[in-house]
């Protein structure tokens, strides 16, 4: 499938920020059951192969795991400090879980626990999540080839994108929208800052 | 009234970020009318006096101040890079606009807009936000001291503070929770990260 025409200008602002390690957290927000919004960092894992969602990891039992699966819709804010630009990009959210139906979904999830660092891994065998505090137990770090049940996949499938550049006077900002399917095909408008 | 227990180590991480000028931008999240979450970076102003309020400014044109207006309850999530701690603050918040019934607030907003430099109120005359670009007309910096139309205060009263420090192993996590009214005292408690 064709890249998104946001690409390019996301890839081109990760590349210019590629000194800053925290160039690639993103702030997602969500919706609490209560109806108020959440909002927390994540990292950016890359985009899923030939697709244009975007990968986040998430210990399944953690509240924006209940909140996705309750409501999938999403809005990530992501700031780029060097460039000064920022990307906010709304889309459905989809858990890949370790029982998810999707054979191809649970390769990619097993495919980015792989990727991971020992200590990455090591996080989904912590104590339950905001729960008083425990002591941590020693551990050994968990299997590169099995993901642990905690471990899940989160992917984000944008249907708009808002671009704004800070630099310049005025600023220049990009809306990017999704037409409705089948076509989905995306359209852009230079808007007012 | 007295500083809420996460004032402290907010003021720290502020001041150990300090040379960092984003290290004094937030995200905020809001709901849309169609209950999607909505994610944008706002920039943190200081505190109402003699209160645990924080101050933003926005435009009374925005998509945020509708939002805000329908569903007065927002998130912020306060990434601090240097040292990799994180601060998510819910609470409600209250759109100041040039109307509004409070004296008191309408004080403050006016104080606000003088402290900007002219460049940041020029943006409250800037072309309608969102709408299809168009070229920006010759202005004269707006009077410091007469607030525009567009210029809000927007307050937000924390309810619940997730304060992350990612340095170390495992991670240290502290909630801190607002007691039901009238008492409204904060409690604080360890938990897992």
């Amino acid at each position: 499938m064709p890249l998104a025409p946001w690409r390019s200008p996301l890839a081109h602002a990760l590349h210019r920020n590629r000194a800053l390690p925290y160039a690639r957290y993103v702030q997602l927000a969500t919706l609490r059951a209560d109806r108020q919004p959440a909002n927390r960092t994540v990292v950016f894992r890359g985009f899923l192969e030939n697709t244009n969602r975007l990968r986040f990891i998430t210990d399944s039992r953690s509240e924006k795991a209940t909140q996705i699966q309750a409501q999938p819709w999403g809005e990530i804010c992501w700031y780029f400090p060097k460039t000064r630009e920022q990307f906010r990009i709304l889309g459905q959210l989809t858990l890949v879980t370790a029982d998810h139906a999707d054979e191809e979904l649970l390769k990619a999830r097993k495919m980015l626990w792989h990727d991971l660092s020992d200590g990455g891994r090591s996080q989904f065998a912590w104590a339950y999540p905001r729960q008083p505090k425990t002591e941590p137990l020693e551990q050994t770090p968990p299997d590169p080839m099995i993901p642990l049940p905690t471990f899940c996949l989160l992917l984000l499938e944008p249907t708009q994108v808002d671009h704004l550049e800070l630099r310049g006077t005025p600023q220049n900002r990009y809306l990017y929208s999704q037409q409705e399917p089948p076509l989905k095909d995306w359209s852009m408008e230079e808007v007012n800052p």
